[in-house]
């Protein structure tokens, strides 16, 4: 759960839907969605300090993506995250680097968010015991996903706990700024007419691994098994690594008729309130379930409704343009890398996201 | 262990010395250090991207305190630390405002160490369960701890990972800059004939908990009462807040007399290496052990060597300085709030860190 960000990272409970078996609550699974949030509000009640302007001046842009501050002439973007219970599932299988690739990922994707260029990123390792083929496994994923988002790496910490961590807990934080007089990217533009564009995601990323992890047991033989229609197994589908979407961002956070970047993360399709709160994010045109998604639906018992609200469901990144620049946005993300870039939705009046084809809406983000 | 900047955060192998029942090596207690010292090459091996001159320009600081990097006008450096297992501690005795202190405090304190004045921090909260009483008693540490160093809070991550994470692990990344034209305070500078001042620390800081928990044993009743001599209890001393030396930082930075700033965290009076290799710095004023740290040498059977390399021992914070500008400089300190400033050594030719009236001598930082 980041706050300042106000971002949820608890994945939601798991709807009951008649005719299925596995039906399981995150708050009988040990956490308590209310104490947490009771726990949040008691954090950030006491914590927000602001420093005087000759330490830097905060930029205030409260329940977005990143942090920014003012420092001297450069805009400086920060985020931090971690892989999460990811991190179990690849002890489980025994592969790292895509951990490595992600604990990039999750805070590049942010930084791209708000349209930052990543500049350097420093990496926390927080584990019971350092195993050496593990930590290379890690270090390689890393430096793939340093040297995709072209972000140097300024440093990191190991810290070997075995009384405070069981398994390996990764995560960093990232630094980006907004070069040759870029804006932050931020929604406040967004008008009621823009267009919304989704890049794919390459399976779930870092997020929802709790309640995916909880429908498929933890066994390696069904980790091992495959779904039908696919080539691989289930464990290696949701270790994927995160796509990243630095280039993206990169691509269009110059042009005026760019208005938003929102990255699908905990929370699914509700990441997008965190760019504009007056209007009404339309997603007629989102990727019904399909593939492992539609499967862990399906084997879970899990409505629309928390999938939603819980997966990417096959989109990782949202680009908001104006309509008159929708075509250009495609052709340069075309070149950039992602060509395979759908039209998901519009901004229309109103307030909250709606998926129209399911009846859902959302107008909360946490 | 702090990779890049080459860090160890492992408490060394308490020496075994005769006559004392309570002797453990770390070893012992379940952390290999050989399979580390790999695991940690192995991360390092693989993982130094370093990005093209458009994502910013890293500079080369290796072993240092924090990651510089130059973005457009500014160099900002950047820094990541835990406050590791002193949680455990304040979980046993249900208090925590020290802990948020700290979480701050172990990664300012390292910002001051190159001379960078702390502009923003982010922290990460990783736990068992959200409890809010803690949330509360942590926020309001960490307020305390930013509103010292005049540090804004941009963001945060709190991660309910019962699966991964037993208690509650505190760390966070802090950036910082350099204003008006000052230059990063590297050690580089630092001559033969310069003086070191220490400025006393408030206990051991967030450094060599695991060692004193296990001298101490986790029990209640023995954190609860008082050794010889104190009117605290070893439970309160061993949790006092770190304190904090931006103000020292910013006292002294500008000013060309001042070569160097050493935080004393994990690795006790070897950290003075990380500032200049081809120097010998003398300790031959340091404090002899004392109170809380005398006790614990005495109760675990702890070596000098050992002492002197794992806990502060009374001093977080060095500075280096011309000789003709040492008057000066007490001063500056003195109006900053560090009237307590000693002079604990002075640099000579040679190489390591050595403690004359201990026939001591550090040869390597990690």
């Amino acid at each position: 759960m980041r706050h300042l960000f106000a971002r949820t990272a608890l994945p939601p409970n798991v709807a009951r839907r008649p005719g299925h078996r596995r039906v399981r609550t995150y708050a009988a699974a040990g956490v308590d969605r209310r104490r947490t949030s009771r726990a949040l509000a008691a954090l950030l009640a006491n914590v927000g300090y602001r420093a005087p302007a000759t330490s830097g001046r905060p930029v205030s842009l409260p329940g977005h993506y990143a942090g920014l501050i003012r420092i001297g002439r450069e805009t400086i973007a920060v985020t931090t995250d971690t892989v999460g219970t990811k991190s179990i599932l690849a002890e489980t299988l025994g592969r790292w680097e895509e951990i490595g690739v992600d604990a990039v990922a999750v805070n590049v994707n942010d930084l791209a968010s708000v349209g930052a260029r990543p500049a350097g990123l420093v990496d926390v390792i927080s584990c019971r015991r350092a195993d050496p083929d593990v930590f290379e496994q890690i270090g390689r994923g890393i430096y793939r996903g340093l040297r995709e988002s072209r972000c140097s790496l300024l440093g990191g910490e190991t810290a070997i706990v075995p009384e405070l961590v069981q398994g390996v807990d990764v995560g960093g934080t990232a630094i980006g700024f907004f070069p040759e007089g870029r804006r932050p990217v931020t929604g406040a533009r967004i008008r009621r007419t823009d267009v919304l564009l989704g890049i794919p995601s390459t399976g779930l990323h870092a997020n929802g691994l709790t309640l995916a992890r909880r429908i498929v047991g933890a066994s390696k033989r069904r980790l091992r098994a495959r779904r039908p229609g696919s080539s691989r197994s289930v464990g290696e589908e949701l270790l994927t690594a995160s796509r990243i979407y630095v280039a993206a961002s990169e691509a269009l956070a110059d042009q005026s008729g760019t208005t938003g970047f929102a990255h699908i993360s905990g929370g699914g399709v509700r990441n997008l309130l965190r760019l504009h709160p007056g209007v009404q994010f339309v997603l007629d045109r989102w990727p019904r379930p399909f593939g492992l998604f539609q499967w862990l639906a399906d084997t879970g018992g899990v409505s629309l409704e928390e999938l939603y609200q819980t997966f990417n469901m096959g989109i990782g990144f949202v680009v908001a343009v104006r309509p008159s620049f929708e075509a250009e946005a495609l052709r340069r993300l075309w070149r950039a890398g992602y060509p395979d870039t759908l039209v998901v939705g519009h901004v229309a009046p109103g307030e909250g996201v709606t998926m129209p084809h399911f009846d859902l809406t959302y107008r909360s983000y946490s």
